[in-house]
């Protein structure tokens, strides 16, 4: 029976069998954490042979003979260089192989723009005045604060089942000169585990901005996250762009952060070549190189891209009985009250919640005082405000299967309580 | 016989003499390199177990327990910290560890306080107009080629035996607020491998600055790079400036990069509490950590700051013959002929030598042409000039001894011929 339908008596009922159950796993003292997506450590298991990939028997060379120990090589060795480009459908011109962290990539790649322009002609952000930001939302919080942080104007788009309302997106960008940019995730998108659909990347491709400046970034963090064995398929934005005459418009972000280490994997960016050389005239001045030894272990243990397919399956098998957890949980306990609607990822590292409007704060305050971290309520939203106060992220990775039935339970009992309070008013 | 005492006669038989020589040396078809400090091979070989340090048979966790191979902890793992607040005399929380490059610490500090200004109520460097920033010369080209990216204009400073000219620096900084921050590389200085006296660190620590935003960028790069087995001393900068009441006016930096790996060591930066809380302010933003894996790499090979001193002295005993070579030749071919002088460096990675005045490009391109490749004349400098056309940077690190000794008969020829010419008019 849905809960709308229930009568005063039963929703006060339901709300203190509820609180009963509530109170119980409260007295558990639980320690449970399903606010972010970290791999879990059966995860990063899987790659503990790329730790012996260079060792003290190799010669830490790289193919073309670079002695990766030393300076050098600005934009990645080429074995490394070409696993990404086989990986994000570019050419090696069109590749820069960063440090361990994309997110780093995106920040340096807003603070470039803004203190020197997207190019050498270009006037700088920074010198522009108040500019704004395109957010689809829910999205992921870290995105949000960088371009918080650089003083944009955080401006929220709808996420729609196929990406973000892109009817929105061209009326703004194609009106407003100080729109300069969006964030994207468009595959298994954080959080709601959408891929963009091929008519919403060419209408990306195809915008017209009024700000010449006006840049994409892709990050494409989980492009090779499968959860299912029929992934889902993104076109490629580079060459869409370069269809649609705007190859400039895109930097496209990955990691093996949830490849290979979360916190020692090999980050990149790709864009057309205007853009690499672009970004490398500036990096040049900023670092001597990153870390080629790393590039070179995960050459040497991946090998090629149909390597790091492979390897992904793995983690497939470890990540995807925690999805069907989460969402047999919700299937059993939420749907037949009709409090709360949720997708059912085909990859990524999130489920996307949706509370009756105005719960979610409440949720989550629950679910803290009985020892169940979730991630902030409004956090998938500019400013940490999210107007319905609907969406919880829920990150089912990090938890061992047993601790995520565990916190789902407790999870459920918050769902149903707030619901309750909420329909008694 | 000085040079410059000879009869033109003289003169015209040694430049005749030392062509032919040259000439013999091109015929040669050399490709030699004194051009950067880069480690030479076997240097780089010394840290080849520190691969293994960490392998697939470890658990890759901290001494607290962090897995290092997750996301998490962003200013470094304890066991890395103790190692560099050892080595630079500062305590736990007035470090950060960063990637693998320290020169991309000092790019994004620059970045950072040109963004958002040196702590919370500042104002930023790119809202108060032209500014200006002090580089002691000779110094380190990369240094300079950050702050005139970021549109300094660049003051040269001129360095003495015991440091950089501290009478032109208090008076330039008390009196111009548009002066907000100086170079400096306090230990066996790029290139002249002069340490900085007591009485220099001790006048830099209670500067005055006009500009309260005034912020010394104290690289210390080669602070364990002893040459000798009585090494220099430094005093440690952070601890005068707290003496003199001036705590945030100082941002150390140091990294791995020519004790473990030059591609793939440990970069830390060190400063005031109040400093490193406003870095990790933005640095939160920027990235979600550095990484770890490496960073514990580095604490279990080395184990702790004694461990790394006895790892120097391997280093000192590939390098110092080098060094000593490049010193007999000058010693035995330039001395006598007083056509150049040049220090004897205790550590650090470099010889300089100043020719007589206007002869530095000749003596280079005199160099490539005969196939050995020398520092760009004039890199020392602000902008790439040096306005005696004189300083040459040596550095003797990453050729075999061999070779060394064959391109500083090149060197030796072309500074003998640059000079003749210039004393025949």
């Amino acid at each position: 029976m849905l809960m709308t339908d229930m009568k005063k008596e039963e929703l006060e009922a339901l709300l203190e069998s509820t609180k009963k159950e509530y109170d119980g796993y409260k007295a558990l003292g639980l320690a449970l954490n399903m606010a972010r997506g970290k791999p879990a450590a059966d995860q990063l298991s899987l790659t503990k042979d790329m730790l012996d990939a260079v060792s003290s028997s190799s010669d830490c060379k790289a193919a073309d003979g670079t002695d990766c120990r030393n300076y050098g090589v600005l934009d990645g060795i080429k074995e490394t260089k070409k696993i990404f480009c086989d990986m994000l459908g570019v050419n090696d011109e069109e590749l820069i192989v960063g440090g361990n962290s994309s997110l780093n990539l995106m920040y340096d790649t807003i603070a470039r723009n803004y203190i020197f322009g997207v190019d050498k002609e270009s006037t700088p952000w920074k010198d522009q005045g108040k500019l704004k930001w395109l957010c689809p939302a829910p999205g992921y919080d870290r995105h949000f604060a960088i371009t918080e942080r650089f003083g944009f104007e955080l401006v929220t788009i709808p996420m729609k089942a196929d990406g973000p309302d892109m009817d929105m997106i061209e009326k703004l960008v194609s009106e407003d000169e100080s729109i300069k940019g969006i964030w994207c995730v468009p595959m298994y998108a954080n959080p709601t585990g959408i891929t963009y659909s091929d008519e919403v990347v060419k209408r990306f491709a195809a915008l017209k901005p009024k700000a010449k400046d006006f840049r994409i970034f892709w990050d494409n963090a989980y492009c090779v996250h499968h959860l299912t064995d029929t992934p889902d398929k993104l076109l490629n934005i580079l060459d869409e762009c370069k269809a649609a005459g705007n190859e400039d418009m895109v930097y496209i972000f990955a990691s093996t952060s949830k490849v290979s280490f979360a916190g020692a994997g090999v980050a990149v960016m790709a864009a057309s070549k205007n853009n690499t050389d672009y970004v490398k005239y500036h990096m040049t001045i900023q670092t001597i190189g990153f870390d080629k030894i790393n590039q070179l272990r995960h050459a040497k243990y991946f090998k090629d891209y149909e390597g790091v397919k492979a390897h992904m399956k793995k983690h497939a098998a470890i990540i995807a009985p925690k999805f069907e957890a989460v969402i047999k949980a919700l299937d059993e306990n939420i749907k037949p009250l009709g409090i709360g609607s949720y997708n059912t990822p085909r990859g990524g590292y999130f489920i996307s919640f949706d509370t009756l409007d105005g719960c979610a704060k409440r949720v989550v305050s629950l679910c803290k005082e009985a020892g169940v971290v979730m991630t902030g309520a409004g956090a998938t939203f500019p400013y940490g405000r999210d107007p319905k106060d609907s969406n919880i992220r829920i990150a089912p990775t990090l938890p061992p299967i047993a601790e995520l039935e565990q916190a789902m339970k407790v999870f459920i009992c918050a769902v149903k309580i707030a619901s309750a309070e909420k329909l008694l008013g």
